[in-house]
């Protein structure tokens, strides 16, 4: 049995396989006949608008069926400290809830956003490995504290889709300002999947807004194996204008964590990093996971201009997560 | 590719085609085979019983499936306003949710009640439309700030259950007292099914609870084609007592949105509006489309008396949405 | 047309033979083919993991759908009072709720936990029997103010599973500590299901802590028969050390309703009921329903030494409810 955790967990060659599975997923060549009669629970402790859609669609479309629980907020945590003497706001420990929705169901998904409290915390990435550890079912990450492999996975097909061959091709993940630090899950897993596809890499963003180091030294690696680099620079325009894939996303200052005023005044003074078409060469695809705020992470010219590319990007869960599901499903008979 | 925004887009023998269409499904005479396989994506940014359970039932029965998202109130909002620099409460656009969501699935579904705080701004349905100009599947309203035009189909298949030909038959839309001040969107879909079902219109309610001024001139442009009439008074008794089909329905006052206190005491002054046995003739039907306050908007006697009316009116709610569905997915088809 | 409301209500002869059949049907012998096709709609008042997520996956694993609503909390209530005026936070009657969700789909299922205001109102069941009155399908209850039927049923079928034939074994329901007062439902159920089984009966609980009369007459009832024994006892560690099943569980006393500081003082003078190994003989099997607080209502170390029977409880929901399903979609068609 596997689960899908993190891009960081397989090779490339791998999950090229899952791309061009998806591909073919979605031109009608294949047909993912492993879902059909299963069941996917999905536990989210977080909303949700285009992972869930897209998971229960592509269970329902190859005639299986979906498990939506929203479990997040105020009216149930759950525990994954061992030895905890639960006697506050969590009333069910991960030991119990994933062994127990492992029985219903053929595969379960979890989402648990980075908390941003703690970012060594978070890079252990506590409930999705509690879920991993106690799961007896295939276990799909939907989002967790360090990757969303689910989204890199269809930011790769959509690259693909744009670019026929990615390799050696220029991607450039820009930083862009917000109201409110995000977590850096989606850019993790973006830079690996570009890494992953052959791509050169550059991580335009201000001083302070670094990504996890574990997830640079994963895609340095990747990128020195293909013989492609991996740049880090805080002159965005200048990267931007020299790239094929330009991927627009915010994310927080670690630096900033609990510090709201001075995240707020660092987006204020950094507002020029709004992708606008002046970032964009003639020939350059704008990618964004959705969903974005209009005239503060991108302009509307600049959307406007790209937003087939990007409704493609989010159709591309569809079909990527068909490609996840079918491969976790025949990974598990044999 | 067709969208079910409003009965008054379409011509009283469209709407009687759907009418006909679901007595029978309903009958069983007629499968919507075009459901089988579909999946129907639902936004609800308001709470829904009846609505929600009807379409997933009708789904559900048919070999389709239902996704149901609930992304109103605090948690998630949209903004539709072209140029928005969006820094406020909304994250994401109508033109990417609509576009997005229609990728997932083969319909989408919206509800989006009137705001009540500017009426002129309700009559332009501004949500409703977002959705329609940026959906590429077919888009149906599930109770806008203008119309319930899926309740109003329902409305009229019961009519025409109880009445056989309502051509000519007198109807009376009678306004209620309740507790807060409700939308217009239902009893503008019942004056407009009573019109197109070729009956005689009154709408009876106190001064100051005049509908959409719009939704009368269509209700009377397809009174005068039918060679009926279309009459306003506030003479509740003398109307609902000469009526073959009473529907009691509260709604509020245009002229007191935002003034709780004003609307409460216009409700606690016309409490005598309530729908008891006395307004009913022995041979009227009486017709509400649920959730009714007991002994504020319908006496317990007088409801208890047409009880299995209402509740096959609710039950009619699933198979008209059939019918929709079944034109909307083979109308997309040709 | 039957219901599924209480263990109660049925014969112990009757309810072994759906026990019986939920085997069957984990165990491949028998499909429950009658839930082919058919919606079950579920209601829930109270939040829900296991109930829900295993009533979904029974319809879905047998080729039927589910429907979830959520309608407890703040968003909307239901008046279940005969003659009431609704000003108030109710919007809807049960009268209309159940006939018209009745005619949805082919089974409801209800869930509405005790208040704990008032033992006497909830002795009554107000919703669940509102429910009953009004509902024209099969009503099942998914936990009400009096029992858990699902449950208890689940509890027998892993007793079964773990004991073979039941018949005299020794069963021991043990109170414990928690931070909150619980309902009583699910002990009730359990008595019953074991006193069914034919078990030895005991129930150890501090002063105070006693469980409905009805309920322990209906057991004493069922255990006279059987010619067995119901032993109520504030001796816990001998009881426990004398069973072959002990069935940890907290509830709130019925004196201390609305007095949290009260309820809390009594959890903390009894802390020391926690459940631990050494409470349990060597042979002895640890049952509790889930969700459980480690190191407040069971410890690590007597919870991770059964926690293979407990999760097996909790999957035994799936199968006993899908044997539930199959008898009332069949004793509907008689």
């Amino acid at each position: 049995m596997q689960h899908w955790l993190q891009l960081a967990d397989r090779d490339p060659a791998a999950l090229r396989k899952l791309v061009t599975l998806a591909a073919d997923i979605k031109a009608g060549r294949t047909v993912p006949d492993a879902i059909a009669g299963k069941i996917l629970t999905m536990v989210f402790f977080n909303p949700s608008l285009r992972t869930r859609t897209s998971f229960e669609a592509a269970m329902a479309r190859f005639g299986g069926s979906a498990i939506c629980l929203s479990v997040g907020g105020d009216t149930w945590q759950l525990e994954h400290r061992g030895g905890a003497v639960m006697n506050g706001a969590a009333s069910e420990h991960v030991r119990e809830a994933a062994a127990v929705l492992s029985r219903y169901g053929d595969a379960l998904a979890v989402r648990s956003f980075a908390k941003m409290n703690d970012a060594r915390e978070d890079a252990r990435d506590p409930v999705l490995h509690g879920f991993a550890e106690h799961a007896t079912v295939p276990l799909i990450n939907m989002e967790s504290a360090v990757e969303h492999p689910c989204q890199g996975l269809a930011d790769w097909l959509t690259m693909h889709e744009r670019l026929g061959d990615t390799a050696g091709r220029r991607f450039v993940l820009s930083w862009a300002p917000h109201i409110k630090p995000l977590p850096r899950a989606v850019p993790h897993s973006a830079v690996l999947a570009a890494a992953a596809a052959g791509m050169h890499v550059t991580i335009a963003h201000p001083s302070g807004y670094q990504l996890d180091p574990d997830v640079i030294t994963q895609a340095e690696a990747w990128t020195a194996a293909a013989g492609t680099t991996l740049t880090v620079t805080d002159q965005q325009v200048a990267a931007t204008r020299a790239a094929d894939v330009v991927y627009a996303k915010s994310w927080g200052a670690v630096g900033l964590y609990g510090d709201a005023p001075a995240q707020a005044e660092s987006f204020r003074t950094q507002a020029d990093w709004q992708i606008t078409p002046g970032h964009l060469s003639a020939t350059a695809h704008l990618l964004h996971c959705l969903p974005v705020r209009r005239n503060v992470v991108i302009s509307d010219a600049a959307l406007d201009q790209h937003h087939t590319t990007i409704v493609d990007q989010a159709e591309n869960r569809l079909w990527t997560q068909a490609a996840i599901l079918q491969h976790l499903f025949t990974s598990q008979e044999r």
